[in-house]
């Protein structure tokens, strides 16, 4: 059963066969600029879908040539320090929220992916681009360094590259963005679609539950030292494999047959 | 001088001529899963070569055909929550040991190194692989996400390729993890375990005393935030220019001739 | 106009019309070892160049055919821990400052770089290299451990090539260097001037406030868990964006004009 949530600027399709849902930015003559009207949006449809117990992964897509060139410029000029804020609070929490829904997020990316578009790809889970994407951190040229950009991209690629990307503003083309670990896989551009929607279905085959004990202990382990991290992951391991899901999944792989997970 | 002590589950061969110790995995016919008793035997041993001021390195390999396929599944069924417990602290104390002691860890791998095999792998100072080895993270396809070899991988391998191998369980070839930085060196099968001594026996010309001095600083560096990490480091580097070793290698050098270390 | 001021281990030649400053060790028949004079002067040099409003980007170049082989070991035999700890401390000062100054630091290295000469490559923002050059931290063969290196070079590369640069002590040559993030680009010996200018008259093109801002922020919040970084750099963007050059930028922007900086 497919139903579609068409909404102005940031559209929903939940396919409850797949379990997967695409989330899809829809400002394509504004380059799915990141204005606080489409953060406020896709915070409130990510919050949404991450309550769902009927989904497993999240695409998230655009519309038209672009992914995102980042924040909405217009948006940007003459305002006070509490718009600003605003903005930036906004954006953070967008961020955060992408990492923090238990189902893993995949970005799918053409054209161009910007400044906090950039950021927002880095962000996602796993990042599947077609072969002319390009990534890049530009606000040093118009004065506006890419700091926020930057906690994500730097977490992702290297400092040299970071510091490349950010000091030159320079654009990345895929494969170079692939070769730095900002992108899982380059596919044809007629097959971004296609192979996004092929990865989702593989993760979804997994239960729910253990992808989203994962994705939270991964998230959770990540920066912290490396005896806390394992402190940590060790109780983890321990509750999960107390869980039905691996109780289950252990004994089918045992007994060499499927197992069935508790969210179907 | 060529010892060997047989043990049911590992295998220790102490060369003190080249100063190497080979640790084996020992149950080829459970493709080497780390049982409770296997996990034992190796921090029992390895606490043991921890302690020997006659072994430089050590190398880590296994018999059969495959490094290590991870936990012993058979453990991983209707257990209390004590006994989940027992199984992960002792692997952590496993990972963290084999960091622990001074001597540097070369894995040695064929085959398939997965879920907390692959986690043995990455956790070593070093990995040498043979050319059909692949590395994986398939927890989650048996509802138990790897969440405790999440730990040694994310940090050795950037977060998207860690997220990529996690959610997928798919295996990665060992030039691509080369590639990612798990793996060290990939050479022809035939040669994994004759190129694996020729590094051990190059690292063996160094001063133990010395690489044992590094090998500690590297880890507790490696989580600080790199101004208290040169705090600490330059302490290091004071008391290791005080020392024996540094001074014989230093005046040696400028004498253009071969240094005499204290451990020989 | 050009001004050069000639010093006996450091030169220093500032252009300001381009808004370059070329800092060059200048101890070519010492292989650029950094003595505690040297280090003493290159610090004074770049306190200077960091207060400077008319100075964008800094290349830090080297004269002869090796960029730097690290400590000068003439100061390494028979001294006291005093004498120790001040070379360690000077050395540790100059890399902290490196990364401290507002302006970007480019290293622009050829021949070899070893040791602390490694460490100092590594600690600049950028790194260009010809294609011969070779990286290395061969401490370990002489019985002093690259632990303060190690700090540098390990948050720039992976951890298992870090290990097998320190255990191994073996020189890496360029492209494997870039392969690993350690340098941005490799050009032919005959080009490395004039692409580090290059590249430095591209960074220079930008308003030296925001890329100050910018390369503050970066170290500020790259040793931070990523939720404290967000929080640090969202104050930083919101800051940003209210300095003149930022609204000055956008408006360049949205007007389709060259936008004119506050410094020049």
């Amino acid at each position: 059963m497919t139903t579609t949530t068409t909404a102005p600027i940031v559209l929903t399709e939940v396919d409850t066969d797949s379990r997967i849902v695409t989330v899809t930015l829809n400002r394509p003559e504004k380059r799915n600029a990141l204005s606080l009207a489409l953060m406020g949006e896709l915070i409130e449809v990510l919050r949404d879908v991450g309550s769902r117990k009927d989904v497993s992964v999240v695409v998230l897509a655009a519309a038209g040539p672009v992914f995102s060139a980042g924040h909405d410029l217009s948006e940007m000029t003459g305002r006070t320090v509490e718009e600003y804020r605003e903005i930036f609070d906004r954006c953070c929490e967008l961020m955060e929220l992408v990492q923090s829904i238990p189902q893993p997020v995949i970005a799918q990316v053409q054209g161009i992916a910007t400044a906090a578009g950039c950021q927002l790809a880095a962000t996602c889970d796993l990042v599947v681009a077609e072969e002319g994407a390009r990534f890049g951190t530009p606000g040093v040229k118009i004065g506006l360094f890419c700091s926020t950009p930057m906690v994500a991209i730097s977490r992702v690629i290297g400092q040299k590259r970071a510091m490349q990307m950010l000091l030159t503003g320079q654009l990345v083309d895929a494969p170079t963005a692939a070769d730095w670990g900002l992108v899982n896989e380059v596919v044809p551009a007629d097959q971004l679609a296609s192979r996004t929607a092929e990865l989702a279905a593989q993760i979804a085959t997994a239960s729910s539950v253990v992808t989203g004990i994962g994705k939270e202990a991964f998230y959770a382990q990540i920066s912290r030292d490396q005896h806390s991290a394992y402190e940590y992951a060790k109780t983890v391991m321990t509750m999960n494999a107390l869980a039905t899901d691996a109780q289950e999944g252990i004994c089918a792989f045992l007994e060499k047959r499927q197992p069935t997970w508790s969210d179907r």
